[in-house]
């Protein structure tokens, strides 16, 4: 075993998207666990957008990174050294591990782990649709926006881990689902391979019209991702008293001055604004999950990754996902 | 009876603002009530700051106004001529009439007319907390925030017929009850005439601080009537998963460029975002009156009125309520 832990550092705050510049690799040293800690190799490592404003202290419950900070992010890791009872050599677990290849832990509760040996699923979908994503989609359906049989549900980031397990919730639930996603191959996914009844690409010019014409009795529920113009935008399509998931802000996380919404338009269609916070349904991960792993392991529910190797990779993947240039779930495999 | 309808009729549209040299008052003729139509002489007419934006084309439902046209506005009148079977000569009715001595109207729904013979209450009370505001109060309160015991809840424009109302009914209901209102003269009307726990005046300079004092628990509910900023600092003081009433906008009616609001905060705080149109409600008007007249006659709901006499007097009380220097339901009182 090489005693090396290489890790992903901040060089320095990223001014709108990020790029390889903002981070550096460096290589430290495997730590040793003392009694009560254990020691883990990360297998996955899950990139996600909103770690964008966690670096800029943006994001609630992380405080902003300065240069040299570690960058976080969850990994899907196997415990190689063991002080502590409750966490064996050989258990596979999800933990808060950040960019890096190694992971100490005391196995308290902040490091958010959870053991997934029981899963059959390939490891690396208990960062996307077996995870957080996952969790945070069912939370926006299942809990609160509830769309049924004959309403219309539009998900936007719809070939991403969130917005396409949101649509195939919906789905199942018998609405009519439209996603909307920034390309033509992240549209295919969504109708293809999720089984979206249409996707709209926002990038064609004319995509409310197209938007429109595949929502023709109005949009009933929309579960918004992008949040700024694009949540005014379809928002306008938006039956009278139709919910409105608030989930993500992903156009607005590279920009200095955040969107301001009118919300005098909301008050016309009588929104009902909703905001998921996956943090609030942490407790009900089991009750998730008991859903989730039968539909993923019969087929009823895919999902798409968009996987790299090595952690020295893990900059450059992640300002792809920042630009929108991904498709599906972003993933760093451990080599 | 003279041959005069004085009526007000815009000059100009408002900058900022309205002051009296954007209305003019013109004397026309009374018309005389064909087949199927009646003459009414209107009695109280109501002034509302959602008027403001409906001058300017901005409020749902009425086409901006050009030089010349009638100002819109409910009047409590009394039918003198009647050639419709359905309103007899003697019967006191709420109309949309707009700012006239006179109304000619054929009955149609579109006039939004409503009987009020059945009322011992003073006829006036049927252009405030028995009519229109007090229905908005009531739609906010009772079918969407439902605060309950040991519950807080916040209103803004705490003097007035929606604010004082719904904080009234907020109290009946078990609620710790402070308003939020523009002079120290409005803050004692809510405390001492309708009863509020306490009231905050926001020109005080620390307004936020005495806010929060009062709400020790936080905020459950919180019915907006002013939006903009004053809706984004109160927010801050919201409990988690609290309800917000979007009920009017009166701090943006008179600005050009509407203040925008963050969404990101309102997530983080979960909050459930309700919107209330009063229109939706017209078809539960008695179940509301079904609460509302006992409680108003037996006293223990209270309201008050800014009155003046004369139709001439319109613009100029108009002005004082859009300038916030009212203090209770601003009512025209006919010679």
């Amino acid at each position: 075993m090489t005693k090396i832990n290489k890790q992903v550092q901040l060089e320095q705050q990223p001014e709108g998207t990020p790029n390889e510049k903002d981070f550096r690799v460096v290589e430290t040293e495997i730590p040793s666990p003392k009694n009560g800690e254990f020691l883990a190799k990360n297998l996955f490592l899950s990139l996600d957008p909103y770690m964008r404003g966690a670096i800029a202290g943006k994001h609630m419950g992380h405080s902003r990174l300065n240069q040299g900070d570690l960058i976080g992010g969850r990994c899907v890791s196997e415990i190689i050294e063991s002080n502590n009872s409750t966490y064996k050599v050989g258990d596979r677990i999800v933990i808060e591990s950040g960019w890096q290849e190694y992971v100490l832990s005391s196995g308290q509760k902040e490091h958010g782990i959870r053991i997934i040996n029981k899963s059959k699923s390939s490891l690396s979908a208990s960062l996307g649709v077996l995870g957080m994503p996952g969790l945070t989609s069912w939370a926006g359906v299942e809990c609160l926006s509830k769309p049924t049989l004959g309403e219309t549900f539009v998900v936007t980031a719809a070939a991403g881990p969130v917005g396409g397990t949101a649509g195939q919730l919906a789905k199942l639930k018998g609405a009519h689902v439209v996603g909307v996603a920034g390309s033509k191959e992240k549209c295919i996914v969504a109708t293809d391979q999720y089984g979206f009844d249409a996707c709209i690409n926002y990038n064609d010019a004319n995509w409310l019209d197209n938007l429109s014409k595949e929502c023709p009795k109005g949009i009933d529920v929309y579960f918004d991702n992008v949040g700024g113009l694009v949540l005014d935008q379809i928002s306008d399509q938006l039956n009278l008293y139709g919910r409105i998931i608030l989930c993500g802000f992903v156009s607005q996380y590279n920009n200095k001055e955040w969107h301001g919404h009118n919300l005098g338009k909301y008050v016309g269609k009588r929104a009902n604004l909703l905001s998921v916070v996956v943090y609030d349904y942490y407790n009900r991960f089991d009750e998730f999950l008991n859903v989730a792993i039968p539909l993923v392991e019969s087929g009823r529910m895919k999902y798409k990754e968009d996987r790299v190797v090595g952690i020295d990779s893990a900059p450059k993947h992640f300002s792809k996902l920042m630009a929108g240039k991904n498709v599906g779930k972003a993933v760093v495999e451990f080599g």
